[in-house]
């Protein structure tokens, strides 16, 4: 996909902005802010001196600290973009020191046992929003970002019922600046759908690469010379960041193992039809499936090329 | 990737070249074998008159047969690429008027099961080698195929253990000069790496989205809507031809079975660890399995670009 972020705003959707921890997210968050001039000023903080180093040779912060606190204090918005675990020890630190009015918000994959840790963590006057923008590569580090990431993705926001209305579209503007489609829903609901749209694929994605490896008749050369045959799909998220999955299956265990329930079901179903040579069977479920990347390529979160594009730039 | 399949032959490995069904392998061999003048002559038959009709205009064939026994009558090399389920019929049909020498090949995903049921139809001094590239994409059709879709990927030549070494090295010339890389193992061994190698991998895939399709709790909007997380890479092979993949499941049951069996195994061992908690077993597999990706893209059968290259032409 070659898309464009448009042109600059007209003006700042906010003034400060602090994003702490400068991996994937948060370094695509950076670059997109300046691009844009989403934000009057962008400090960046990470606890690595090494990530911060890069970070400033990069060049896409007006400042970048090791200490989260300096970063975050005076910001109008501060965005956690580090592993799911590890929110609620920054929430912890920075609390005290957070501007009056200002909004805290984060980018995991997990939200409701990731609010129910930071919240008492957050002062009065302080709005908490959390979001999880559906984006991101299997690579990771203030390297891997980029700033067209965000752009056609959608966001989820999980407000608190409460939550003032003025600090909600000011995520929401931030958000849709940064090109992504913003939605709003309940934490749990929003946990419960990306237990099967992203946390149970990568579990599955996981599990066939390790049973892969485990294989004592199959060497694991025969198996990446002959990965073209499908395998090798799964490879991609399953190179995905460990800490950062592991704290999702953590976080999110109730809806992983129901959704992952139903997959085991499903599956039961079809060894059985393998087993018992039920073609039709087969044949039925084989169409069905489909239609669904039809949807997902027409609503453009997918390429229409096939092979992913792996092929793009080969001759016809 | 942007590959060149190299200079035309000095001379072309074999002289008539007949190749029976016309979707995405058969229109690719007819491409590739035109492009790099690897055959004399291209004989293509489909039993689709619409195909056929389609195949003249993209001519990329001598001749195009809706008959497969004019089709294959004097072929040096006939190569069935229909579904595997399909293949006895034709070998029994276009068996009695093979070329006394020549050689009958296919391209089919299973290759046990595939060999018994062609070999009966088989006349003495007709040399069967059963064949399998292992490439393709989720598309189908004589408009699907490529000339550089064999391109550095590998082929497992199956041959009987009595073979004939010329008819072998014809064989395993013309795949060489398709680009690919040869390999020869037994079929028994081939249904068993490629059980792990493609086909489980497309039945978890078709499995996945087929509970995402069923759930009650969340819309197939929202699956469509959020399948960035992850899901989308999965719907890629849940496309795939339903016909030839009722076929391999039902051909190549035992091993299919078998491997099974393994993933269901060490899923029930990830849920343990879900539902205990158990941090440092996820982070343990989470971390293994990011090498073989690595190796993979090493070995040049995958792109090294994040997302498989869909962001290809983004500005960073």
């Amino acid at each position: 996909m070659s898309e464009s972020l448009g042109a600059k705003l007209q003006q700042p959707v906010v003034g400060r902005l602090a994003i702490i921890g400068c991996g994937l997210i948060g370094s695509s968050l950076a670059r997109v802010s300046r691009r844009k001039s989403i934000a009057a000023e962008i400090v960046v903080a990470d606890a690595s001196a090494q990530v911060c180093a890069r970070a400033r040779e990069l060049g896409f912060a007006d400042r970048v600290d090791e200490d989260a606190v300096a970063a975050a204090k005076d910001a109008d918005l501060t965005i956690l973009c580090v592993p799911v675990g590890a929110n609620a020890a920054i929430a912890e630190k920075i609390g005290p020191h957070l501007k009056q009015g200002s909004i805290l918000s984060d980018v995991g994959s997990v939200k409701g046992a990731v609010a129910t840790a930071i919240a008492p963590f957050v002062p009065a006057g302080v709005n908490l929003i959390p979001a999880h923008p559906v984006a991101g590569t299997e690579q990771s580090g203030p390297d891997a970002g980029f700033a067209t990431l965000f752009l056609n993705r959608w966001c989820i926001l999980t407000p608190p019922t409460d939550v003032d209305q003025a600090a909600l579209d000011t995520l929401a503007a931030f958000w849709t600046a940064a090109g992504s489609n913003v939605e709003t829903m309940s934490a749990e609901h929003h946990d419960l759908v990306l237990a099967i749209t992203s946390h149970v694929p990568h579990l599955i994605a996981y599990n066939i690469v390790g049973t892969a490896a485990d294989l004592e008749e199959v060497t694991q050369s025969e198996v990446i010379k002959f990965s073209a045959g499908g395998f090798r799909d799964f490879t991609r998220i399953a190179a995905s960041d460990p800490t950062m999955w592991r704290d999702v299956f953590l976080n999110n265990k109730e809806a992983v193992l129901e959704i992952l329930g139903r997959f085991a079901e499903d599956l039961s179903a079809l060894q059985r039809m393998i087993r018992w040579g039920d073609g039709d069977g087969l044949f039925t479920l084989f169409t069905r499936t489909r239609n669904i990347r039809r949807s997902i390529i027409e609503l453009g979160q997918e390429t229409a090329a096939p092979d992913f594009g792996r092929h793009q730039g080969d001759d016809q």
